[in-house]
């Protein structure tokens, strides 16, 4: 982690050269992701609003608008559950890294952005999810899956075909593997996407579905 | 921490394996989770909320508003304490890992949940404690803490009896040793909670008595 | 990272004297800063608020009101890139750093004050952009990243110029090639700042080019 | 930092043992640390509100509005520098350590209470700077502050009179001068606190100074 030990590691020359051709390990990668995934898992909570005032005076009000913010507690589990499970997948993903480069960085941004994104569609999911518009809710919600999903296949095709990127001791077994399983995750969620088209519910069904599944041992998408 | 550490260490073989069984060292479950701490921690002043604007303007009313605000400090002390003496805790059980596989993330990512989730039961208990609902808000708070500590006994089930988790100089002495204590939490919550039926100032006065136990140096539950 | 490590590397006389000295490596530096920013970069999307519950009734109100949110997805977007572009510049940057001193510390402080201010000007952009205020929000936003720039610059300076600092295997062509290309984020965002004094619009469009040219390989600035 | 590592150093033996007593180098504690201080700093930006909407069209009254915040700018700079200071000092501390034991992760648990309430005190001093209650406003802040400095006086006495805390390569000197040094923070803070009690005006001079003062290279209080 030491500037010395990576210094020792590359050799003096490239650790000048590397000045302008930015190239390095993946270990602050690593940091930097998991401080911004585990900030983004903690902010979720600061959406589940306290009752209002008027709420808190009168005990058997209190219970019933406790038992009304239960869409703010789905949202809050499938939200965290599903970052949890893109910190331990990209946690997976970064060990295969040798030599992190711009479009590694690029990659991994675009999915940060998209993962950081998350806490807004989570709020929209818990206030809408009882009213009229709640298959706006639930589309915008899978939308923003597909799209970190998207972002995710898209740090592992740039991990895997950059040359110099991939550690050389993977093997292409463990690479198609990899690859099969996080296909998946765009259709998938985009399955939850139509099926809200038809009806919020089912919508809402589908995204759960795909949550527990990627809380199985053999899954590995996003 | 570096790939390259764990590799010299595991061998190529294993890691390239590893891609697909998702085996590794405890060492980004802890930066991860210390990370998750550090923000659910911080997070909880966040609910203490300035006064509104006509308090401020009189110094008398602003004095008075300050003093209102003690059920949001008592929430702070004690919400920041319990989550620092849960970092504690975790961080000695982590040290007794030695390869982390899914049933301890999944195990480890239910405990974050439920510690994530604290600034809300804290906000609510400092918004009711001095209104009639200050006994729904004392429940909410004891419950959570009964599932926090439920959360800790299954992750240190998880470590003590999946194999290959606990590494093997950890003596079976200690190994009970640590059991004991942490067996204490879920009924010790519980406790506080049937004492917020009886009353809420009993509960909390439970709940208060259980921090300060957490704080000497013999116990370590959670 | 350990205090061992680094007590061997520097050897005891000098760990007892640097007590006082306030010299060490810079791996905390390194952490602190990417907390930092890994926490400003994730704050950002507090500043995106679901729409008030007279919108989110009505499905067709609703879909008019995210959209007319697209200031606070605009300003999100480029603030988070930004902020991921500074902190893999200030990686490459704390890489070459030998030991840390106390001007380094201040210098660094300096920037991360800069950047953790970032989602103020970023929600004011967000209010005002389609307001009549829009070019007082441009002109704040744009002014702010003149300020990081400078900051990020004086972070350069002290790095290169303070003896000791620079770690003694970086060639004088890097420090040529680093010092050229940082130093066009200064008059880069005063040129955006400029614009948004002709027209909001103009402002908005210098800085959207800016950041596109921050994304490509070739470029390091701030 | 990772177990295996720290196994070797201190022997199977110990690390049993360890289970139960509760040593530990200080790394986990240090990243612990370093997360709140982070993020406490970085959360201090959320208290500085946009003006509200009815100020946000007109642009004469968005400049007043925005100039009108200075005291949340001036609270901003404050804490976010202090903070800062407290951040480095307590590297330069934790340096020094040997062992962590329980004593030591109270001492530090009090401090990082302290520290993470910060935010609260200062959005206090912004809503009161230019109000008939400035007054309770930087006492409450000054107040902090002595609270802060004794807590770090408290997490220094307990490193080094502790046995077995303190590394025992650090001479008594080194140790001496420290114990001067931040021996300055709780009568100086004490100092604003009485001034703020003759006006508010010269609480805010006195604290501003010491704030300077702890950017001095020379000195290194809390």
């Amino acid at each position: 982690m030491t500037v010395e030990q990576r210094g020792t590691r590359e050799g003096p020359h490239h650790v000048s050269s590397s000045a302008t051709d930015r190239r390095r390990g993946p270990e602050r990668l690593e940091a930097f992701s998991d401080g911004v995934l585990a900030i983004a898992i903690t902010l979720l909570v600061l959406e589940i609003r306290v009752p209002p005032a008027e709420d808190l005076a009168d005990p058997n009000k209190l219970i019933e608008a406790l038992g009304a913010l239960w869409p703010s507690y789905l949202g809050y589990l499938i939200s965290f559950v599903t970052i949890g499970i893109i910190w331990a997948n990209h946690h997976n993903l970064i060990r295969l890294v040798d030599r992190v480069g711009h479009g590694l960085i690029l990659a991994n941004l675009l999915l940060l952005l998209t993962i950081g994104f998350l806490p807004f569609p989570t709020a929209l999911l818990a206030a809408t999810l009882e009213t009229p518009s709640a298959q706006i809710g639930v589309l915008v919600y899978a939308g923003t899956f597909v799209v970190v999903a998207i972002a995710f296949n898209v740090l592992w095709y740039e991990i895997r075909t950059r040359p110099g990127v991939l550690r050389r001791d993977v093997d292409a077994w463990s690479v198609a593997a990899i690859s099969r399983s996080y296909r998946l995750g765009p259709p998938g969620y985009l399955v939850a996407f139509v099926a809200a088209l038809i009806n919020p519910a089912l919508g809402m069904g589908v995204i759960i579905v795909l949550t527990l599944l990627y809380l199985l041992p053999s899954s590995s998408g996003a």
